[in-house]
């Protein structure tokens, strides 16, 4: 077999076996297939696009690449939850907690922030001492422990996905379904999971804007994930607006903490219930998901998800008093309002815009090697459908340098739409995709 | 500028500008851009296709990566003829010392075969002693003392094409059509050349097989030459059969030699006064391509240019006693002959694969790494349109080595179709474009 007949065959629009796609991750893993090969092979993919049956042999091929974590010791059922992205979006630090607290076993690993996302171990990292690069072994033990562990991408799982997104970030392979349904769950099936719950995001915040590209998304990972003897349902939830009031880390730690209280905003409260329900659903430890909502609801009610969360934060190293003393996540020096201009029901927002003017504060990142400033954040005041007055405050912008702040702010503003007429409902969950 | 949104620019279907295609092109050149963008590069561009502009901009930017010749010092037009290839064309081989004979400099940078198709430098080398890797100094001087020179691409000539092309074929981006003409180009118009007769085959033992395709590159390159300044013009010649009686290496340069005679067989004889009458029009020597048949046919029967050949292949260190005794050239242990088995009229042939039989029998290369059995040949008996009695020759095999010798012949025997109907006459030259 030769790389090049492969590439030839993916740039006339044929269909690569699932042995020839081994052969491509196998050699390119090892460094017998160089770059240049394997970003032709990419850049025809995007071009011509990957067959259901290419997309799981590509996800088998990238997970095999590496370890998969065995789990089999461990009593109960092993799930997770994966999101593909948004502003404000930190359940899983919410649900991680309430799912080990109900019985079951959650070995999450993330990824970090990039663009205008955020990523949950930056997130993780605003908690001193708090370690995201646990070794395998580590994470065993941390899992046995208290039930959930929550760490990075380590060199032992999927190698071969860490080299091919490397590669795609610089060849401009990345927009393609195919490859971001096999680069995401060959990370999740290395987990070594019984079932997994996608929060598949849709709106101006996310990156599958239009609904329909994220039901596409979602039915593909579904099925990759039904194909490999995993259960699996993906939730097609809004991304139009922020989700909960803060974005940034230190401020999304904080809000977390008071959801696991029984407080917290409306919306991360109902979406962390629901895909908690899910997970307790498919990993079965309730019999329908309504059951699941209530054992959350108890979880959550009971203060036993709090004492996980805080168990898990001592078993990695964090400083687990940021629970009862939030003055000890970093902070902002200063803070300034953004107030509107008009009166109004606030009808729309371009959210995506509010996170690279996170990013433009050093909330996030615009460069894989930038720096994070964990202690800068937004906080919105106000959700689509409420009414606004005139100097009414938007967002509350959390800073510490004022370098880029005129720019951030602008961006801000200009990112709310204020009408006269009062917006349809929107609703927090669209639609529901397997299960 | 970045290279990756020069890529997603072209993924895209969008036009890269001059300035963009000089920045890659560049930047590549000097490692300032690894092998993967560009790969990435080429295959969006063989997907979603180059625009007349690109093609010319990146014709000019390879160019420029390099050496031009600088032949302004030298009285009289500097002209030269490139082919797309086939199978026992070696018109070049009697050009240069025509077209040097009726005084015009041809300096001639030439191409190794490569998988069906033979190469002027292969058969050059035939000749002992013949040295094809000249320094342009030395170039120079050959030029000067005879009016032609045949070399191989220099390290210095358009190193951007060489990087570029060995690229393409690890990365199967070379059938595309702009990147085909951007690459023959830019390698011609370093010669520093006033003008360019194009040889573009097509038919069965041609790149491209059919003749809108053959037109299509034409008019590219014709184009291309004239944007940057160039006389050029392209004639469409038929490759359904082999160019003369002989394929080879040793044995296309005694045909060559016969022709240069006065001999040698009719289409070759006709398809290289043509080309030299093209050249000397082209070139300001005549003021008809009428006038330069006549000036052609002149030089050959004067013994001029074979007077030419000679002193070309001392100045570049052959044996030139090969014209008086061909059995200075290597030779073949053997021969065998591949006759009919039925009576009837010639009526086609699948003329690559003469060349692919050639090939196995270690006459051209299957890799680019193989050498080359000089003294290998096919001698062809019959043209299309002849007619074949029962058990008469169709071909005689010249060989050394039995390895692939049965496979070879077998190969050759299936390519000639025999009927009882006469086929129509095939024209030598097809259409003639620009001029």
């Amino acid at each position: 077999m030769r790389a090049v007949d492969l590439i030839r065959k993916k740039r006339d629009g044929g269909e690569n076996s699932r042995e020839e796609i081994n052969f491509l991750v196998a050699g390119y893993t090892c460094e017998e297939i160089p770059d240049y090969q394997m970003a032709a092979w990419l850049m025809a993919a995007v071009l011509c696009g990957l067959k259901r049956g290419e997309i799981a042999a590509l996800t088998e091929a990238m997970l095999h690449s590496g370890e998969v974590l065995e789990l089999a010791d461990f009593a109960g059922k092993k799930v997770d939850k994966h999101s593909t992205g948004g502003i404000g979006d930190k359940t899983s630090l919410i649900l991680a907690p309430v799912v080990a607290a109900g019985g079951l076993t959650v070995p999450m690993i993330s990824g970090r922030g990039l663009g205008h996302t955020g990523g949950t171990l930056d997130k993780l990292e605003s908690i001193p001492g708090f370690r995201v690069g646990l070794s395998l072994e580590e994470f065993r033990h941390v899992l046995r422990e208290c039930g959930m562990g929550l760490i990075g991408q380590t060199a032992e799982i999927a190698p071969a996905d860490k080299k091919i997104y490397a590669l795609r970030d610089a060849t401009c392979t990345v927009e393609n379904i195919g490859l971001i349904c096999a680069s995401i769950m060959s990370k999740k099936m290395a987990e070594g999971i019984d079932a997994l719950v996608l929060d598949v995001k849709t709106g101006s915040g996310a990156f599958m804007q239009r609904e329909e590209d994220a039901v596409e998304l979602a039915e593909l990972m579904v099925e990759t994930a039904q194909r490999m003897g995993k259960k699996a349902v993906a939730l097609i939830t809004d991304m139009q607006q922020p989700l909960g009031r803060m974005a940034g880390n230190s401020n999304e730690i904080a809000e977390c903490i008071e959801v696991l209280r029984g407080g917290g905003p409306a919306d991360l409260r109902e979406l962390s219930v629901e895909l908690a329900a899910w997970m307790f659903y498919l990993g079965k430890r309730c019999g329908s998901v309504e059951e699941g909502r209530n054992l959350a609801a108890k979880k959550i009610a009971s203060g036993e998800a709090l004492a996980k969360f805080r168990r898990g934060i001592e078993l990695q190293g964090g400083d687990a008093r940021v629970i009862e003393d939030a003055s000890r996540l970093p902070g902002a020096r200063a803070s300034v309002d953004v107030c509107s201009e008009r009166g109004g029901y606030l009808r729309d927002t371009n959210c995506m815009q509010f996170g690279i003017a996170l990013a433009m504060l050093g909330g996030g990142r615009e460069k894989k090697e930038d720096t994070i400033d964990h202690g800068v954040g937004l906080e919105f005041h106000k959700r689509i459908g409420e009414r606004v007055a005139v100097g009414e405050r938007l967002v509350t912008v959390h800073y510490n340098a004022e370098a880029k702040l005129g720019e951030a702010k602008a961006l801000i503003a200009e990112s709310f739409e204020i009408g006269d007429v009062a917006p349809a409902a929107r609703p927090l969950v669209r639609k529901i995709i397997g299960g």
